[in-house]
């Protein structure tokens, strides 16, 4: 039996030569079908900063989601763009069954202290323990490796119709179950840990999937490592569904009012 | 003597074979440095866009800048990494000198009309004529392809910081110059023609680059030929300052109040 906590092992990878990896989904962050899209992100993420070559801490993360990731065995490959003076770019690649299944670019940075100012602020919210524990049952695998907490905007798995569209909007406390202190890995992760904002403002379950996420870290290593188990506080929100595709947008914060990241994803939904 | 509009020489490619292109910068859009990181997204888009394998419209762009484009000749490889029955995606690189200068992702979709539903609203502004258009003399190159009209959070070009932060949002018509018809190649230049926010925040001009920047299309190619050359509503806003990094977002707004492309960037900037 392993102590590993279950998100190390769901996004544990062997090294394979060549700046290459070994990995594995895992049932714990099952999606409907296949692994959580965020699993897979903070998987690919890991890649880079297991290399022996990679310099600087994480700045930006964009996942592309190809092609459906079956359960079981894949490969990630890696190839490293260009090391500058003050970023890194990488590029890297999941296959398995010998097609690639998504692509991610990230960069990492020398991060320096100077200018800081927060131009937005964290959003009104009830404390974590003030707000009720969504219950994970009979929902999807990775759903219950969160505890998810909303303040506002909590999603229906009633999978009927609203009769006329909802708000988009949610604000939520989120933080890994069982506990873990956070790091770049994670935080990836739960950058992709809201609920397709589909769902919110329909009601109605269709087929539906992430088709491109970017993610940016603002956190340094010191406030990351200063968030501990703390929960997170989301907020996400869409702007547009329109033929086809939606966006929604994140922001994660953490302690002391410091937005620990933001991101991006653009959903493909049928009808 | 070329007829061709200025943003049509500036982002022109002549294939090389094997799904690659030759390319060159224009001085018509350059930046202090090299060309404009917008003429440059909107190149690896058409690259996609002129591919005889391209299927669908565009829905998701990141391009990552990693080093310093010089003016002059590039390479463009493409790759297509899957054709599915929704979406088409490809990974592309911007050589120049042997070296990767930007790397990118580009998704294509099918369309298909079904829940169209806009969650945000445009900004309050007074109509384009009415907003003053800021003078391009002095900047730039590439400031001078576009008429620019701020209803709201014009920038300062004095270089003098401000004794305290100033807010980042602006608000702004924005449109070629002279005037070209709206196409999906154009719409990714100007997702990236939004002044850093550093500039509105701080005051004074310190090295800064845009490194990642993502695009997420929400407009139809209806929409796109229904916009003729009228104005678009721009607005910008940045969230976190800190430690050499900071985020900026972006909406594109059209005719009839339709969102037609949001985006994010990260940006370095020095001290």
């Amino acid at each position: 039996m392993s102590s590993k906590h279950p998100f190390d092992i769901a996004t544990g990878l062997e090294p394979s030569g060549e700046g290459g990896y070994h990995g594995a989904t895992s049932p714990a962050y099952g999606n409907l079908v296949g692994p959580f899209g965020g699993a897979t992100a903070a998987t690919l993420l890991r890649a880079v900063l297991e290399h022996e070559d990679r310099s600087g801490d994480p700045v930006a993360l964009t996942v592309n989601f190809c092609g459906g990731i079956s359960d079981g065995a894949f490969e990630i490959s890696t190839k490293l763009q260009r090391t500058g003076k003050y970023t890194q770019h990488w590029s890297l690649e999941l296959i398995q069954q010998g097609a690639v299944r998504a692509t991610a670019s990230i960069v990492c940075g020398r991060r320096k202290d100077g200018f800081s100012h927060h131009s937005t602020k964290a959003p009104e919210a009830p404390e974590p323990e003030a707000c009720p524990l969504m219950p994970a049952a009979g929902l999807m695998g990775w759903v219950g490796r969160y505890n998810f907490r909303f303040a506002e905007g909590a999603p229906s798995f009633a999978g009927k119709a609203f009769a006329e569209p909802n708000d988009s909007r949610s604000v939520l406390w989120i933080s890994d179950l069982p506990e873990r202190q956070l790091d770049y890995v994670s935080l990836a992760a739960m950058s992709d840990a809201f609920f397709l904002r589909l769902l919110h403002v329909r009601g109605s379950m269709v087929p539906m999937g992430t088709v491109s996420l970017s993610t940016f870290f603002h956190a340094t290593p010191d406030e990351i490592v200063g968030q501990g188990t703390t929960p997170l506080l989301g907020v996400a929100e869409a702007k547009r569904f329109h033929s086809s595709f939606h966006d929604q947008h994140m922001e994660l914060w953490g302690r002391n009012g410091n937005l620990l990241a933001t991101g991006s994803q653009t959903v493909w939904f049928k009808d």
